[in-house]
């Protein structure tokens, strides 16, 4: 196995879980990236610039290292959804969510010495019809207040989702058998090139 | 809140961790009920009449109790897979998911003293392309053994999964969210019931 530091540029408890489960070492380093975006932006080009510039900005603090990147939103109704504000910005996200189909996307970013690259997976996401009395029992989970639109699928949030089609893990925190993939060819040609 | 006792006739650890999302009370007796079919039988047969054995089975060691009894097959190119005998079979069963779609069945039986009712939810999955070395280092995690299918999908298994199209409670263990809409409605009228 090839020596080259990982590093998760996020402090996810969710990313976290889910990187343990490539069985490769790896660090934390969480950036505070300006999340600053411009107006109209698509969903996919929005979590792919955020993604890298999370993971650029842990490179920064770290030499010989691949660092991997990650942002989510959550689409709905033309609207791009990140961290609910407060409990009134949750329930507005929540009541937008209820009864119909929306949009996670998720964007990675993989910064190494060898270069970059990002790429996004989407996955459709159904809600069940909430009433007012469940939006707010599940506003009193506590869950909504640091997820990207408002609902971790993984928890509580499991009892609002009637379907999905795509990758569930993308919801959950970022698409862990596709950046296994691009993170085995990735390793493999850095090794390719120290030999080489 | 009603005071009838909830029952899961199984000791899935997946499901287990499921009903814990309820915020019900609930005991756990599993049952040795029969799992012989009829061959032929179609998928959503083939789990209602299991979930419904084991349903009864822990029902009538239990009065007056609401027993949730649960059964999940994978359906592959034509054939039902349960529970994999031992190593080589478990790799049959994985070569034969590899890069194509399946379908997960589980059924749910509810039997109480007020009746019995069964339901059925379908989840497609799509598995990426596996070579004999992904096969090997999967069956070497221990995970395939006790699965329907010699998968899960909360585990390494999401490893396997490109994606999935409906419910990705249904592939753990139960449609929780189902689950908790038909209990509800089971227990209004349990309740309803015991007062007029």
């Amino acid at each position: 196995m090839i020596k080259m530091e990982i590093v998760l540029a996020s402090a996810s408890p969710r990313r976290i879980d889910l990187m343990r489960l490539l069985d490769l070492p790896f660090t934390t380093l969480p950036t505070g990236a300006d999340e600053a975006l411009p107006p109209e932006i698509l969903p996919e080009q929005a979590v792919k610039t955020l993604a890298l510039r999370k993971a650029r900005a842990a490179a920064q603090r770290k030499g010989q290292a691949l660092v991997i990147g990650a942002d989510t939103v959550v689409a709905a109704e033309g609207q791009l959804l990140g961290k609910p504000a407060d409990r009134a910005d949750a329930a507005r996200m929540l009541r937008l969510l209820s009864g119909s189909t929306h949009q996670v996307y998720t964007g990675i970013a993989l910064v190494g010495p060898d270069g970059e690259e990002t790429f996004c997976r989407r996955t459709d996401v159904r809600f069940y019809p909430l009433d007012e009395r469940e939006i707010a029992w599940y506003l009193d989970t506590g869950e909504p207040f640091d997820k990207a639109g408002a609902y971790g699928i993984q928890g509580k949030g499991a009892m609002l989702v009637e379907e999905i089609s795509g990758d569930y893990f993308n919801v959950v925190g970022f698409p862990v058998s596709l950046l296994a993939k691009k993170l085995k060819r990735r390793l493999e040609r850095i090794a390719f090139e120290q030999v080489y």
